[in-house]
């Protein structure tokens, strides 16, 4: 009896595999053959799913991306405004694993070689923007420092705390992230 | 007449051609023969050189992180503690080309999977580390906060202005760079 695969089952497994390979090793790594082999498969049982390289990470990125911001996006209904703002921040860098990480480094650095990658990074940053400038509208004219700057040291902040695990030769936990930012909203009286 | 080429420009141009091709595409595309491919030689050309990949990485690698060193290290002997931290701190950060911060984005992502490159990284590291905290040492009794978070901010703010030039769709000129650091220059009022 031949082994069915459901479909479905047969394309996450593949776009899984696609973030795997950047995580660990950039996207110059994913080559179709490269992804077959991970799945223990041919490059057919790509190209039965995807017509070329470029809609494969398209797909792949595209549905990390998603569930980035489901994670990141949920609601905090009965939060006041700073602390909704925390709390998005937070979300975004106190991660579940190394794994999301290294997807959005090796995704930073892609971008800049492949246009496919810039489109979904892109895409993804205009949501986070809007997110934080639309939480930064309420709080702005408490502070002393210019919305525009504030948003800038935000999105640094989230940068460089995902990238100094890996500029470190551990990853930082959680807890030394959570410090950090801490005193940063003591300083910002956020 | 055979065409003689001085040992060290050869060297040098080797170890040039490994930066460029990691800033372009990252170190899992620095391969023997895409160095040899670059510099318009052969392999042989290259190994005459360097008897593996693994020598040519952390020759080029650590010529270049020499050079970053002797940029950022510059002494200021007229500054005074707070005035000589801001200095280090935006010598690091305020680049003077795209290439630069593209190699350092590369070895912070290949040393996850080189070891070579987690030596170089972690040297240093080990060395930017300690000019940031021996002048803390002068400043931290003076701060609200405590002298290890505020090196983690300081190590987290260079990482993060570094990578926002990719993360957003154009690198982040010196000027918008340089106005977030006088705003956390303020918030810290160092």
């Amino acid at each position: 009896m031949p082994r069915t695969v459901d479909r479905p089952d047969r394309q996450f497994q593949i776009e899984e595999a696609v973030i795997d390979l950047a995580a660990e090793s950039g996207f110059s790594a994913v080559t179709m053959r490269a992804v077959a082999g991970r799945i223990s498969g041919s490059t057919t049982a790509i190209t039965h799913y995807f017509d070329s390289r470029e809609s494969l990470l398209r797909s792949a990125v595209r549905r990390e991306m998603n569930r980035a911001r489901e994670q990141i996006g949920l609601r905090n209904r009965d939060l006041d405004d700073p602390a909704a703002l925390r709390a998005f921040v937070e979300r975004t860098v106190l991660r579940p694993n190394e794994r999301s990480d290294r997807f959005w480094l090796a995704l930073v650095q892609g971008a800049g070689n492949e246009n496919v990658l810039r489109e979904e990074l892109d895409g993804f940053n205009a949501w986070w923007d809007q997110q934080i400038r639309s939480r930064l509208i309420q709080l702005a004219p408490l502070q002393s420092m210019d919305s525009e700057v504030l948003a800038d040291l935000l999105d640094v902040l989230v940068d460089g705390l995902i990238v100094a695990g890996f500029d470190d030769s551990a990853p930082w936990p959680n807890q030394r992230r959570q410090r950090l930012l801490n005193a940063v909203w003591r300083l910002l009286d956020i």
